[in-house]
């Protein structure tokens, strides 16, 4: 398929028409703020490129949609996706970022880096041994690029990883893998729980009460979408011990309300969705590789399956 | 050589012994603390096991130790040691072990753990992007298996390591290695540098004022000895910002002393020697390994070069 004319719009505009520029590229771009766009535009472009879907996106006329996050979401939810729509998104070092959050939380523990810190404000010297990462278990629900990223690198620590994803589809790196839903009976054998999974009609609120209910003492962090989560079954389970510390990086709204309990809650650690951040460069990259492929008549590996969502 | 009788001596003996005793060894052993052990024990045994020299130890008749750390600095400090007598010491999984504490404080730091927790006391939301891991540089002095292992570890993750060592020899999974005191030239493009070296004459001290002068801002990990590191060049360069962070688990003498004005120094962060703690279990699976080799006349890879010191 042939792309003439290509919109750019969202927060990070100015820095992707620079970069974008560069490349050289033989189609026409516009590059705007998403408040900004008209329904003129729409109609101009053969591609979006953005975060999410613009004001009256219902009208556009695109061949091409493009994300510019992981998560497609908010381009998917409350409608009807167009099914000659091509809709792909940007993963990039998505991976390997997530990956490197999810360890320096683990770590972090392991190591016992609050107890060390509280002994040093106390001037005490109190041997307490780090525990290995191989001695964990982990949890990862979604199997895609990113939990297997994750998976290969927890096992090069000898990590036992268990994967749960919508096939249960053997994977490299995983020692097991379950379908979503049957992972229950193993819940209580994992010392850490990792979600990367995107939220759909099925994930949301997946961990509600009745799943908070059969996890034992383990650690959950939260990487893939805020909604995924019942917040008040999760604050059950952390007051019940279930859950030992959550860190929870994705928020169903975002920014986090100033109002919300979670800030205060000192079992909870909250990051403002940095675990895998879009970086210019990098999204341009993938933008450029998916254009290419597009115009080929190649599959893009990162193309959306619009029923299954992600 | 045979070995008939071994003195296992030290705060650990009684764990060794319950271990040991498990393996049904042909030889005779005695278990007992340090301060306990008489002349006639060191004339019994013909070899010793145990993390440091004994009382009258110059009157011993063993025809091998086996060092209980990794460390040997104390069995050869300020003595001669005699020719004929092998010094071997435990390896085991302490490569594994640093490698996991040097990863856990990087990831700290380059994941933002101190400024998200200060942000969300504040109820704070500031999207700051974390570092990745490939895009440091590290310096690592000592590049025995220890130094490998966090070689080979970082490798992974796309660092870019530099080695530092007596012979300046190539090795597996650094990107270049240099000899000590050919490395200074490098020094300011390490943001990172850690030392796993060990305790000799040409390492006393190492760190000192003139080598502090090198370093341009960058984290400073001690995992290898306390008296490698000259204190007050350390406070200096912690406070005209060359070193940006000190991560000290080793001191010149352990614990600590409450007196000590580290342990209130905001840019030091001080943990109790645990960065390579010696397991009984690992302990004596390396020393019935190292026996056997002993015994049978090989040469084991945990043999220390004595004039060398490690």
């Amino acid at each position: 398929m042939k792309i003439h004319t290509v919109l750019v719009a969202g927060r990070m505009h100015k820095e992707l028409q620079e970069m974008i520029n560069q490349k050289k590229l033989t189609q026409t771009f516009r590059f705007m703020e998403e408040q900004d766009v008209t329904i003129e535009d729409l109609n101009w472009a053969d591609a979006l490129l953005s975060f999410g879907p613009t004001d009256c996106f219902e009208n556009h006329s695109f061949k091409w949609v493009h994300s510019l996050g992981a998560g497609v979401d908010r381009f998917l939810e409350s409608r009807k996706w167009k099914k000659n729509v091509m809709l792909t998104r940007t993963v990039c070092s998505f991976g390997q970022r997530i990956s490197e959050y999810c360890l320096s939380y683990m770590l972090a523990e392991l190591q016992h880096h609050a107890q060390f810190q509280h002994q040093q404000q106390q001037k005490q010297w109190k041997v307490v041994e780090p525990k290995q990462l191989s001695t964990q278990t982990v949890m990862i629900y979604g199997t895609g690029e990113i939990g297997r990223r994750l998976a290969a690198i927890l096992k090069s620590f000898g990590v036992r990883v268990i994967g749960v994803s919508k096939s249960g589809n053997e994977k490299p790196s995983f020692d097991q893998v379950v379908s979503i839903s049957k992972e229950r009976d193993l819940l209580k054998e994992a010392g850490w729980i990792i979600s990367t999974m995107p939220l759909t009609n099925e994930t949301k609120s997946y961990f509600d009460q009745k799943w908070m209910n059969l996890v034992e003492n383990a650690y959950f962090i939260n990487v893939g979408r805020g909604a995924t989560v019942d917040k008040d079954a999760l604050i059950g389970a952390i007051e019940q011990k279930r859950i030992r510390k959550a860190y929870i990086d994705v928020f169903e709204h975002e920014p986090l309300k100033k109002e919300s309990s979670w800030w205060k809650h000192s079992h909870i650690v909250i990051t403002p969705h940095i675990s895998a951040v879009t970086v210019p460069k990098e999204a341009v990259e993938c933008f450029v590789e998916t254009l290419q492929k597009v115009e080929q008549g190649e599959w893009p590996s990162n193309l959306v399956n619009i029923e299954r969502g992600y």
